[in-house]
């Protein structure tokens, strides 16, 4: 099981590299066989070619990532992280209100992604 | 499946409750045979009565429940929150920064709760 810090460093790797749009090195976050669910209750997406072009597309669109509150670890192999997906739209600022679960391989990889958020987190930023 | 505001609203009352230390009506949050897991990596408490007990025991603390961000809905049937738990220690304040994931009912109760916070998570307020 990887410790805390190394959980923490790759969820903070997530945001840095999703911030970059270097969707091939957040992929590389992943393990070859992990799944990702954006959002939970939607299809699960399997491997690391589907993970690499979901990543794709979200970077293109320009959002930015935004811690809410620090990272928080487990005493297990998992890690949970608030924070908000800043977008422009058309009809100005808005933001997405997420949590990401993440489980990890004994080499410190995701080996799951879980994103929750609902259409209710969709919402002009003030 | 509950909609999002029932489930946020749920969780919002998990806050409340807590906070009136009423571990009881924490408790009728829950289903008959729901599971809590906190810390998650730590052993799973099955049923009411145990939930109870686990309850009477935190609120008897004298913690108190702080969301640090808007609680997340998802397209299922969970829901997520980041908030600190404020403590008063013999050194001072101090707080546990946590993540809590549950899981719904058909009806709107919690059929799990995951609370994802570590070691590392436990900190002196400054």
């Amino acid at each position: 099981m990887p410790d805390e810090k190394t959980m923490k460093d790759a969820m903070q790797a997530y945001i840095d590299r999703f911030n970059q749009a270097d969707a091939a090195a957040i992929a590389d976050l992943y393990a070859d066989d992990a799944t990702v669910e954006d959002p939970v209750g939607s299809p699960v997406k399997h491997g690391k070619t589907e993970i690499a072009a979901f990543y794709k597309m979200a970077v293109a669109t320009g959002a930015r990532l935004e811690l809410a509150a620090p990272i928080r670890a487990s005493h297990g192999d998992s890690a949970a992280m608030a924070f908000n997906v800043r977008l422009n739209m058309p009809e100005g600022k808005a933001h997405i209100q997420v949590i990401d679960v993440m489980t990890f391989t004994e080499d410190g990889k995701f080996a799951s992604m879980r994103a929750f958020w609902g259409k209710s987190d969709m919402v002009m930023t003030p």
